[in-house]
């Protein structure tokens, strides 16, 4: 069966530094709390892991922005923590508290019973979610499928839930890092299979969330956090359906990183909003595309404020292709929705002069 | 009555880029709950607030570290939210939530409401222990004094308390900007009266811990904190008892900044773990001293770990002076003192080296 032709095309041609109209538009987070049809769905459906095992209700949850705004990629609605629930770990969300493990990984024989989880057998819900996304969005825009990166997945498993200061992952970093390698190993080959398939399922760009690598210092960072994003970008098929895969990798408070991350192999980097876009692409931007960079807070003021902060960055990255406008981070959950479509729809009438 | 002349030179004289025997070191909350003796007294004193109003108390506090370790330097024990504390907000620590305001600053009146506290009739508690601490002391090494930042003490107040994303003060921010910065202009000039008279009262060098700096687009940290930090810098006694009074400006995870942090006229930028140290230098190390930088959790390891750690960073920062060493962020309350001891020690046989 043939797909569909891909009508907005923007996000891609921007991932891959080809003209574009305007400048494409996605929110992380975008499907999610900050918007009352959500919250409406997870309260019948219950739980965040209830939606994210229901391909039905994920695919109904990632459009639900698309049918408020115009943007320009949907991104598969699933948790960054999939992989290591596949392994056993046993996630959970505490009220207020976050996600949490059943299963804390301690010792080398921990990590040592730890398998590789199969996409299908083990994540199958991940892969039908990603199928009926595509089928449902019918070439409307493109899927991104992500997972987490391996250091970041790690934190969770190690620490049982997020940390503040990942004192027991840098303990066993800094005591015993060949435990902790054997681990980012197990992850990074659990990931690039993960995401391969996303993307034989239908995701038609990927991105890799370092959500915790901005804790380590540089060589810590390129050690254990960076070299098994590489190793996951070598490993990612780069073609599908004739069709080209970019990657996205983000890591943030990685702004002192960026030319290395540039160099990861990825299509594109992501930007937290500490960084200034224009110094950005002085650094990397012959390289590779950015995508960011607003500070989710400026969605707290009015539909002006944003126009103005959304056009200082546009003018940031200046004229030419290879921006994909997005937050510094996910949107957070009290935004009034008015306020994403002032940010969205203002990133598409300010960019047009940008682009010839 | 003239004050014994200071024994232990090395801290101040890196500071000043002066030439050292071996590289100065102290730790961020060197005087804390990963001490024993500090527990001991605290199970006896009560709360941290009471500790650090009563001058005597303070001081032993401050000296237990001395006491196990060969500091070059002793830091004042108090807390950096004694300002707004003294504006009436009514400061109180939750167990296990870190500081809390009974009041909160909201609105354009609250702002207005408040006062720039008189640093001896509203803050004596703290003049006093800086004065017995520094006759206590008698000479041995000098007596850092320190302040919060404008920026971060504003975070505090107007969040009214810790805060994992600023919602409440980016909003004012984004949304009333003018009213930040008229709380922002009140609590520099709070801070210039603080340090000042910490200055008059006996501190021999001064530190702003700029904690929340870090979470700031580069435009908002420029015009919301670094404009303050700089003001108050000017403010600064230069000079007391013929001795001149260096300052430190410390924004955790400003990495992105150190040549404007390094423009602002302190003499000393203070490093978290995310720089490189050799990094930092060739980019700023012709202006000022750096302070800095090892990764609190490396003490988790093992002596030897530790030793490997402290050379890598002296080797970075290379030979000569202008380099006081120190962890990238407060050391914290589980780790064991004698890997502080193990640090502090490893700093000193390794660094003879770099000094001829």
């Amino acid at each position: 069966m043939t797909k569909p032709e891909l009508k907005n095309t923007r996000f891609i041609k921007a991932l891959l530094r080809e003209d574009v109209d305007v400048t494409p538009v996605w929110m992380m987070r975008q499907a999610g709390r900050y918007l009352p049809e959500y919250r409406e769905l997870r309260a019948k459906a219950g739980d965040f892991m209830s939606v994210c095992q229901n391909p039905q209700l994920a695919c109904e949850v990632t459009l639900q922005p698309l049918e408020r705004f115009d943007l320009d990629a949907a991104i598969l609605f699933s948790d960054i923590l999939t992989i290591p629930d596949a392994m056993g770990l046993g996630l959970y969300f505490e009220a207020g508290e976050g996600p949490r493990f059943k299963k804390v990984i301690s010792t080398k024989e921990d990590v040592a019973a730890l398998k590789v989880p199969d996409p299908q057998a083990d994540l199958g819900y991940v892969m039908d979610a990603v199928s009926v996304i595509r089928r449902e969005l019918n070439g409307r825009v493109p899927l991104i499928g992500f997972s987490g990166s391996p250091w970041t997945l790690a934190t969770y498993m190690v620490e049982g839930g997020s940390s503040k200061d990942f004192r027991k992952i840098k303990r066993m970093m800094y005591e015993s890092p060949e435990v902790l390698h054997e681990l980012l190993n197990v992850l990074a080959q659990s990931v690039i299979a993960y995401l391969n398939e996303q993307i034989r399922s239908g995701a038609q760009a990927v991105q890799i969330f370092d959500t915790w690598g901005g804790a380590l210092s540089t060589p810590c960072y390129r050690e254990f956090s960076l070299q098994y994003m590489k190793q996951i970008i070598e490993g990612l098929i780069k073609e599908h359906d004739g069709q080209k895969i970019p990657s996205i990798l983000f890591t943030k408070n990685g702004g002192l990183w960026l030319e290395e991350i540039a160099d990861s192999g990825c299509q594109c980097v992501g930007l937290d909003w500490t960084v200034e876009i224009d110094q950005a692409k002085e650094r990397v931007g012959n390289r590779v595309a950015l995508q960011g960079n607003m500070d989710p807070s400026v969605l707290y003021s009015s539909p002006k404020r944003i126009a103005e902060e959304v056009g200082r960055i546009l003018k940031g990255f200046g004229e030419g292709s290879g921006h994909v406008f997005n937050l510094g981070h996910g949107i957070p959950l009290d935004v009034k929705p008015e306020n994403a479509k002032a940010f969205i729809d203002s990133v598409h009438e300010q960019s047009q002069v940008f682009h010839s």
